[in-house]
């Protein structure tokens, strides 16, 4: 089916104009096209079309957990309420706190994320059946002993033959926890398993200073160095947060193509005490992309705030307001930086369809000055009007079908798997 | 008029009750109430009634500006960005830009605010037109010489004459802008302008850096010795920012009952290189309020937004993920612990009728465990539904009259504004 976005406004092109999409991926822009009889055709007046967001690190389900355990201390929170909720989570759960998160994110502009969690089966049905794009990260912990280890490895065997099923949407990927909840021995396993399968690896790496001072305790080295000796950096791995890279890191995480993803409302909202060193990670040509972590530590999955904090933050810890400009916040939010997330974040024929559509008419972007400006410190998620993912509208007007029973279904689960453990 | 919300949810009550609203009062709150005939019913089915927010500090006109000079540094913005723009703004432009603001502000909760601008008549008509309540700040600078101060101090005086005339949710305020831009003389006639009017002072303090280095090589101390000096410090005074204060200023402020608004925004924004001090200053028990800023450097005045911020910011400070817990940065950004600012933030009978009705269905409100917890780190103001103000009906279903032209008068006058400076 082919589709066209009629008065499209794009950034930089005064006049309206039209964007044909055809098997999911942009055909023709322009005035005056040839359009077939049978194209759907879509009105964008008083809207501008920008490239979809990419979420490069969250843990969907965890929409299950959001407002189970603000403002408590991390260990507090992760034993005392995530943990034991965690124990007691379905696949039937994960998909369902799944289903929530990508009505979020659909919501939000997001149109592809990179995710970590367990029950992938659970996340591929639900990202399958929302139409959003997604790396599903194979949870592996074994911070509980041998045998949490070599389950999380028959789970991650299971999911890789499953996968392909769920179609290309949808990418299988690796996700050892930390440093600190996996053994060197199971990393290595896990960047075997990610070469054996041509698959992407994806941890959370440095994001606490204890984190930091217990690898140099236990291993004698940082944890960017502990990781390249089990084989783990390299150009298909993902690190989450890295707020204490030090610089002899940095250079090693750019020799060997890594990429780092930024999650700073999470980092500010758990105190880890430190601020993602950007100026030293871009100076060296590392790639980079912006994560909103799960709903249990943001709480929001919408990257248009995630946006507004990752620019204050930046022009705050670079003591420097003319630091992360809007245009530039905007470009890493697309994934521009980042190709690893997949997403070119780049209108042009022959790009994959995975498109916003942005009501420029709300109070909160006006008047028009600045577009970017007007996007990233005054717009939500809220400005977006309709979501398109590989030519196929996922949102119009804000409607979402299906929402109220996730809503319901979502309620009462968190509430099961909540009240047990309070 | 009697206005009764059924079904309503407090926080803290299990089951649904009946709100009835008087002569702009909350009158009764139960069930099975009593309620005369031609009362005007209102369904909250499905909605969190919660007292309106207050913002203690902003420029609402600004609005004009927003988006015109971001990612500037503080000098540069001032002198080639907003100083020009402001000298060609007229009172109906200042009249426009409130509007917008006012539009901006119901839409995400803000019922009252403090506000710092020119052309207050166009600000007070604005404010009466929205329903808000607003402190309207006439503001009073001299830094291009003795007549600028002379045509404010005219400017203040015609107003205090008229403030009456735009009625009782209109109090008139004086804004001497900051001790670097108003000379010790006419920050003393400021305070005796104010005592003799029995109105309240805003002034912005200790902002930056080099505000307070100024003061001590100009004037030998710190700016809160400098303004109480000059008569300026009392339970009348606001002063907004307040970053760099030391334990001798804030114990002043303490002892002399001023309060201080937060901005954090702006803060990190302008890249100011600190953070509000909210322990030092909550410790003192000095009275604190939360403030959006002008939208030329925020750029949203959704306070909701704000809220996390504040929350995050005092957490990453404070190097505590248990400070700022959610429930007392609400209470903040309520007004209960700012007297002054006229908020009492209480849902109870004979308390001013300033709610809003909070949408709990949205998806990023789901599931419903904890409702501070969603409210500060989840929603944005995009989940106010109904904004009542002196029982009067604001907005109803996200809906505002008059919206449209709005939109039109502001893109205009702000085109014609910032291109002459461009």
């Amino acid at each position: 089916m082919t589709l066209c976005l009629d008065n499209a406004t794009l950034d930089g092109i005064s006049h309206p104009v039209s964007i044909v999409i055809k098997d999911g991926l942009i055909d023709q822009i322009g005035v005056e096209l040839a359009i077939p009889d049978d194209t759907l055709r879509m009105d964008a007046q008083a809207m501008t079309v920008i490239p979809g967001l990419v979420n490069g690190h969250t843990h969907a389900a965890m929409t299950l957990l959001r407002g189970a355990g603000d403002d408590l201390r991390l260990m507090e929170w992760l034993t005392q309420r995530i943990w034991p909720a965690e124990a007691r989570l379905s696949e039937e759960d994960v998909y369902w706190g799944t289903r929530l998160a990508t009505i979020e994110m659909i919501r939000s502009g997001t149109v592809a994320f990179q995710d970590g969690y367990w029950h992938c089966a659970g996340i591929a049905r639900a990202v399958q059946e929302s139409g959003l794009r997604a790396a599903v990260g194979m949870g592996m912990v074994d911070a509980q002993g041998v045998e949490q280890g070599e389950s999380c490895k028959k789970m991650a065997m299971a999911f890789m033959e499953m996968a392909p099923h769920f179609g290309p949407r949808i990418q299988p990927l690796l996700f050892p926890h930390a440093i600190y909840s996996v053994s060197p021995e199971n990393l290595r396993w896990c960047s075997r398993f990610a070469e054996t399968h041509g698959i992407n690896l994806h941890i959370h790496v440095s994001e606490t200073v204890r984190e930091v001072t217990d690898c140099l305790n236990r291993y004698g080295m940082r944890p960017a160095f502990h990781l390249d000796r089990l084989g783990f950096l390299h150009e298909r791995t993902i690190l989450a947060h890295g707020v204490f890279l030090d610089d002899t890191e940095l250079d090693l995480i750019a020799r060997r193509g890594a990429t780092l993803i930024t999650n700073p409302t999470s980092n500010l909202k758990l105190a880890v005490g430190g601020i993602f060193p950007y100026e030293r990670v871009a100076a060296r040509g590392i790639a980079v992309g912006l994560g909103s972590d799960g709903a249990a530590s943001n709480n929001s999955l919408d990257l248009f705030q995630e946006l507004k904090t990752f620019a204050l933050v930046q022009k705050h810890a670079q003591k420097d307001p003319t630091a992360m400009p809007a245009a530039l916040a905007l470009e890493v939010a697309m994934g521009r930086h980042a190709p690893i997330l997949g997403q070119t974040g780049i209108i042009a024929p022959g790009q994959p369809a995975d498109l916003l559509l942005i009501r420029t008419s709300d109070p909160e972007m006006i008047p028009p000055l600045h577009l970017a400006s007007n996007l990233v410190y005054a717009a939500t998620g809220h400005v977006v009007d309709t979501t398109i993912v590989a030519g196929r509208v996922l949102m119009r007007h804000r409607v979402i079908a299906g929402e109220e029973e996730v809503r319901q279904e979502v309620t009462a689960r968190a509430r099961r798997i909540t009240l047990a453990t309070s």
